[in-house]
């Protein structure tokens, strides 16, 4: 076990950057402020993805803005000097709050969740961006919407952001008046106006888990389909470059949250595909790490260049592991596994 | 009435072309071999759309083979001269049939339905592509695949198809061997691999409300979210043109037989995105080619160019009326709503 500390040490402060010098920032996932420690120990570099569901689910009542401010400020100091990309509220679909009493729905993962739920009940949204741009003040925070479809949507939220910072500074609350301000690209309408998108947003986050569901009209959760959701569908990884194609053009960074990040079979195709940052489980973070610092990031795009045309998943791991079998198989008996 | 009748008999012997001498042809959706008759009158040029849920969810048993093959053949005959292109089953989703006993779902508009349902349920599928085989010896039959995601189901039904047709060989059964086999386009991931499918399939067929419902994320039939239902969403607008591209690159055609397709609001884009086809309710289809023949291709194009490259819906149809309002006012006075 102490081995295994020293071990992380070391690896937490290497640099993550391919053979040829490509830097990918790595950052965590977490739900919970208790959790930095170890995303710290593990080599973060930043929060890539703050889930704020927990407050909402775990309660029989809304939570209060006090209670919200001092969650996401212990985040943002624990944290710093990395910054922390904090998700407004994610609810609906498959995540219900009972304080909310949301109407049932027969296609809930295509109904009134997430931006659109926080837009609709914007007293909710309100709060939570006060806590939120007033957490801003202790230290880095973006703020990210997830389930956006498109410009106008996207305007509204951001606009909503613009409110409350002269509602704060009418107050004399101290924020920082340079929140970025992002969008998840998870819905496919997203992706096709990603270049309409990249002007008005600070960054881009990809988030392959309803991506591909949305993109593969597959429920992932739905044992009868489950063998349909590829996450190396040609569809999917075209999907990526677009967007990440459209960010570059216009100058913003484009992050992917998914589980798809974390997994060592798509890391030489995300490194490929020009992602800037991937954020993970901690857990998952020293072995991506150490599998980057192996690639080479012109092999990893001549590997993108001929998948894109390939025509099924299984044709594309193929595909993957002709050039990095052998890495793969290599971090499957290293250290972490032992 | 008598008038009436006279009138649609003149309009169904026009052409329908722009007054720039572009022609779409338009076809009917129909579910029943007794509608034909009506998408005569009203002047289809054949069925870009049957429908062959009917005879699964109307009965307690499911259809034998020389059930389906009477049906099919007398549509095939019915509409002869014209072709009928045989959607094959779309069942789930919304659609349920009592005698499959499907598993609940969660999300059933993202489970196990339509193609997918078929590939799995493969005597099902059987049985239905021997009959419309069968059938296509009597006349014009293309046969349609819908919700297919990309390549590889694709070419697994395709291969079905070919399997089927060596089986009826054998048998000494007819059956048309150039039968057209074609790809509905109504999951994004199909949108995104347009170019590879377009190599594999004889013809697209662009199916709207799926296609809107998934590029969106929008469950239409959900009042909660039916207002971000958006047609015109730049999104969608940009999916139609990408298939429409992918289509004509390969040299095949690329048709729409949503519900989009009969709305004269969209009739100018829908011309300017350049659509081979449209298939329609019987209802739309006179004054849909009426209005075709008062428009300029050159300007459908203009147009398309313009909107592809708004922001959001509002701003599209704002767009369309500014240019094409008078012609669609004057429709809605026209002779068919008097
Ligand atoms: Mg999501
Ligand atoms: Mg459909």
């Amino acid at each position: 076990f102490e081995r295994l500390k020293v071990r992380l040490h070391q690896v937490a402060h290497l640099s993550s950057e391919t053979k040829d010098g490509r830097r990918i920032i790595l950052r965590a996932n977490l739900d919970l402020p208790e959790e930095i420690p170890f995303a710290r120990d593990y080599g973060a570099e930043g929060i890539g993805l703050f889930r704020t569901e927990y407050l909402y689910v775990s309660r029989r009542e809304l939570p209060y803005e006090e209670l919200l401010f001092e969650t996401y400020r212990r985040v943002v100091e624990d944290i710093a000097p990395h910054p922390v990309t904090i998700r407004t509220l994610d609810l609906g679909g498959d995540k219900f709050a009972s304080v909310l009493d949301l109407p049932e729905e027969i296609n809930p993962a295509l109904g009134l969740r997430a931006i659109r739920l926080c837009l609709k009940e914007d007293h909710l949204f309100r709060t939570q961006l006060r806590a939120i741009l007033r957490a801003s003040a202790y230290g880095k925070v973006k703020i990210m919407f997830p389930l956006i479809s498109g410009v106008a949507e996207f305007l509204r939220a951001r606009n909503l952001v613009e409110e409350i910072k002269e509602e704060l500074a009418r107050e004399g609350l101290p924020f920082d008046p340079e929140v970025p301000v992002g969008a998840m690209i998870e819905v496919p309408s997203a992706v096709a106006v990603a270049d309409l998108l990249a002007r008005e947003a600070d960054f881009f986050s990809i988030g392959t888990n309803d991506l591909i569901q949305y993109t593969l009209a597959i429920d992932r959760g739905n044992e009868e389909v489950a063998e349909l959701y590829e996450p190396l569908h040609p569809a999917i990884l075209r999907f990526i470059k677009t967007t990440v194609t459209a960010g570059h053009r216009a100058g913003i960074p484009v992050a992917m949250c998914g589980e798809m990040a974390g997994d060592l079979l798509y890391v030489p195709i995300l490194v490929g595909l020009e992602l800037d940052e991937l954020s993970m489980n901690p857990q998952s973070l020293p072995e991506v790490k150490l599998f980057i610092r192996e690639l080479e990031f012109k092999k990893c795009r001549e590997l993108v260049e001929k998948v894109l045309n390939l025509t099924c998943q299984d044709e594309v791991k193929e595909a993957v592991s002709e050039v990095f079998g052998p890495h793969i198989r290599k971090f499957s008996r290293s250290l972490w596994f032992e």
